[in-house]
């Protein structure tokens, strides 16, 4: 089996076990429709990464098998166990409130290929089927049954990685509306939109666990991993077919959206705005697309993108370094080469 | 001075204290233009009656003056300090939170006198600040000092709360759409939408201060003084004047909202969809008005509602029959009493 292999198949092992999870710690509650609109998203799919890095982050601490343990109780730093899959569930949720409320500001009508909440159901069930999951997640990381004294710091981890999300998105929309956003800028808020959700991931079992040391080093390893994973999104608008994607290719340049790959073409005197001419996405040809990543391609933002990402992939893992040399320490390095490889 | 003054004074003071309070904890960080409007609904006024239930209640069960105590270094039981207005400042910051959700999804323009935040900013800005000042309000509740066992209950209380505040308001916008509701499944929505933040705000300084044994009357005081409130709001629409109100009396009559008054009129027999034919509060006249509340009056509708809350009040008290005797416990006592005797 190839690392490749390997890396999916342990992804997919981790995704079964996750959605298990799920069904279990957020059931359907009255109101129904509520608690349904509330799983919609959970249940429509989604690769479970950020838990998965979780689950694999308490493996390679513990230093045991992968998948040797109950994660449900899994063994702690001073022997006594803890529900990790708990607070994998509790992130994984969050991302999903975070999709929910973000698809109403972004007017995304679909996701995952289903249509978006506020699409299936309405405004105000998508509205408050995010702000249930936003509860339940602080309600499902209470219950690790790891000590007080950890719970307080993870909960505090959680709720400072919200605002700083809350903080991203809200930059994000600024930046639409800005001519010039440097690539710095499109980083830092970058690392507030999605990768804090990572580094929130990937140490949060460390403090749940009590390996102390471990925190700051998955942190970064979150923190990197998570920014390369969003420059590989970027990319893949541009590189993936229309069908594999699920949406047309470049359909960020026909939208405006701001990437790692545009602010650098704009910073480098390509006018961007132009690069299609297409209004929407419906309108837009294959060969308007291929033009402006040869423009791109040209300019170097293309390589600048992939650069950026392999050095943050490269970062990322040297921060494990000091973790137990083990499977599961493998299976991280391995994630985060795949972030940047996958081609969807 | 009468014991209504006395009260006006107190809430007053508080009010004051606790607006300090909230510029200190909750300060405009970047990007600034979501944090002004995270707080703009918060500086536009408010009576501030959880945060200032929560401030008595401590001051209660710590058996101390009212006021000769530093908030911020507020005595435990066990002679710690807990910084109960750190407390205080979450609650109203989630009450806050929902009401910026709550404006959008029932499609309200006006708050506090002034536009609602989706109006004043945009629909996503007023997502995004909601939030926002979510997760503000669980990092808020972690800067008490108290005990991480303390810390550990106290967050999972609000966590609790705000999901049952969500189930409320979903049950809410479901009875809209159903024809019949009985008094006691609107008495239900009406504790999960409102009384349990209540509860939770009469609750939460027992639990940080390790008034184990307070707990549960505080938090059964919140509930039944929380579920009064909302009945008398539910009277002040049809019985204060429309100048006094701030928006049109009458107004959950044309608007076709439930209330504890119209969900027991049509309990028995009246055709509460026909007691005003004006489809808009632009369009309503004051003697309609004045005869649906007629017909109200005689079916016995708006003296169940008074009846019930007063019920609620007195009940409300009784639970802190073992709360030590003094002045803030007084307080507690006249708020209750103020909560059904305010006219707007």
């Amino acid at each position: 089996m190839s690392r490749q292999q390997a890396v999916e198949a342990a992804l997919e092992r981790r995704r079964r076990l996750v959605n298990d999870a799920i069904e279990e710690d957020l059931p359907i509650d009255e109101p129904q429709r509520l608690y349904e609109a509330s799983r919609y998203l959970l249940e429509a799919g989604g690769k479970r990464l950020r838990p998965t890095i979780l689950l694999l982050a308490a493996e390679a601490l513990a230093d045991v098998e992968p998948e040797s343990e109950d994660y449900r109780a899994f063994p702690a730093a001073d022997g006594g166990a803890v529900d990790v899959m708990a607070a994998a569930v509790s992130i994984e949720i969050i991302q999903s409130f975070t999709l929910i409320h973000d698809d109403i500001m972004d007017d995304d009508d679909m996701r995952r290929g289903v249509p978006a909440v506020h699409q299936e159901y309405d405004l105000s069930t998508a509205i408050l089927a995010g702000d249930t999951l936003y509860s339940k997640a602080f309600e499902n990381m209470l219950e690790t049954g790891a000590s007080a004294d950890r719970s307080v710091r993870a909960l505090s981890e959680l709720a400072t990685t919200c605002t700083e999300i809350c903080e991203g998105q809200s930059l994000d929309i600024e930046f639409e509306k800005r001519a010039a956003v440097t690539p710095d800028e499109y980083l830092g808020m970058v690392e507030l939109k999605t990768a804090v959700l990572y580094a929130a991931a990937a140490s949060i079992p460390a403090v749940l666990m009590g390996y102390d040391d471990a925190v700051e080093p998955l942190h970064s390893y979150g923190l990197d991993v998570g920014r390369a994973f969003q420059i590989q999104d970027d990319l893949l608008d541009l590189t993936t077919p229309t069908e594999k994607l699920g949406k047309q290719r470049g359909s960020d340049l026909v939208e405006g959206k701001r990437t790692i790959i545009t602010v650098h073409a704009r910073d480098h005197g390509v006018d961007v705005d132009d690069l299609v001419t297409a209004e929407t996405v419906e309108d837009v040809t294959e060969a308007e697309i291929d033009e402006a990543v040869a423009t791109l391609e040209e300019v170097g933002s293309i390589e600048y993108a992939r650069s950026t990402a392999q050095r943050l992939v490269d970062s990322g893992k040297s921060h494990l370094e000091t973790l137990p040399d083990n499977e599961a320490h493998d299976l991280l390095d391995d994630i985060a080469d795949y972030l940047i490889e996958r081609e969807y």
